[in-house]
């Protein structure tokens, strides 16, 4: 079966998302693209070097590196694109202060094996899941037509990176465990969006 | 100037190396080749880890992350060569105590910028330097021929690489600076080699 094919099976079988985007952050979100540009490359290479430091983690793991190390690769691919497209308008990358979605997502990680690992593919998971939803409310919605598809390309890699870390996920931990354990992440997440950070960012 | 051209007019104008490798390090590396390609795995994924690491230390600096990014892209390339190489031959990654090589040289890089900057390229830049020297001496020794022609396949990218730092360094500081610099630096790579590592290592 293709990542792809997997991707959509997981979509179609598994929710990995308990609440969707308000209303409220797709305006924020048009009002200020170019802020949300910005944060977005900063998200890009964030989720690269989140997915190095994980393969660094579990580095001697049969069948993990395989799949991370490629991972990482294309998440650079995207941060580059952006780049690409803010130099082209003149702009480069700023200084952008992180919403606490990141930081509360990270707290939620167990400390002890074997959860660690399980709570670490979950979390990452939850993020693409919950980038796909947004930017395929971006792609749709962005008056900017260039914008629209950059975000539109970028959102089919997110699919598939959902359905990547699900099966990362079912090659070494039972079903009914990752499904419990997902339930209660994904309620963590969609708490944190709850409430509208006032600062436009992918995750606010 | 392709990036090519530009490391070879490099090569051709700046001395990387303070002293060659020894005929001691090519015949621990001959008799022990698995090891070292293990070993070899290890590097480039540390390689990197270590560009991703400089790139979000000097986010903002223009001109840098979009060089930085397509050469982490690279090594991690690398690394799933190897990867694979092992596989094939039923070998996975395992773990390896790091030779001094990487932890000394870290240690001479100053605290304050400018300072910083110019010797994290340097250092980068020799590391570099100093795996195409030992990378040539592979494809050139070693009695396995699938070996040979990774190690030759890899060096051509090394060669572009310190080329690569080279140039950052050159776009930041004076000449007369840099190669001050580097020739101090180049002294204390060659004298942690001087005496052979007994770990079989690509910096042994």
């Amino acid at each position: 079966m293709s990542a792809l094919a997997a991707a959509k099976t997981s979509k179609a079988t598994i929710k990995w998302l308990a609440a969707p985007t308000s209303d409220a952050w797709l305006e924020q979100a048009i009002a200020h693209p170019f802020e949300l540009l910005i944060d977005h490359a900063h998200c890009e290479r964030k989720a690269a070097g989140a997915v190095v430091q994980l393969m660094f983690r579990y580095l001697c793991e049969p069948g993990l590196a395989e799949v991370l190390s490629p991972l990482a690769r294309e998440e650079l691919e995207h941060f580059e694109r952006v780049l690409t497209l803010l130099k082209a308008r003149g702009r480069y990358l700023e200084p952008l202060a992180a919403p606490p979605y990141g930081a509360v997502l990270a707290k939620q990680i167990r400390r002890d094996e074997p959860q660690r690992m399980l709570d670490s593919f979950l979390v990452a998971g939850l993020i693409e899941a919950r980038s796909h939803e947004r930017m395929s409310l971006l792609a749709t919605h962005l008056a900017d037509l260039e914008l629209r598809e950059l975000y539109a390309d970028l959102l089919a890699s997110e699919a598939r990176h959902f359905g990547l870390y699900w099966r990362l996920c079912e090659q070494r931990f039972q079903r009914e465990l990752i499904i419990a354990r997902l339930q209660e992440l994904a309620e963590v997440e969609a708490g944190i969006l709850a409430n509208l950070h006032p600062q436009p960012r992918m995750h606010s």
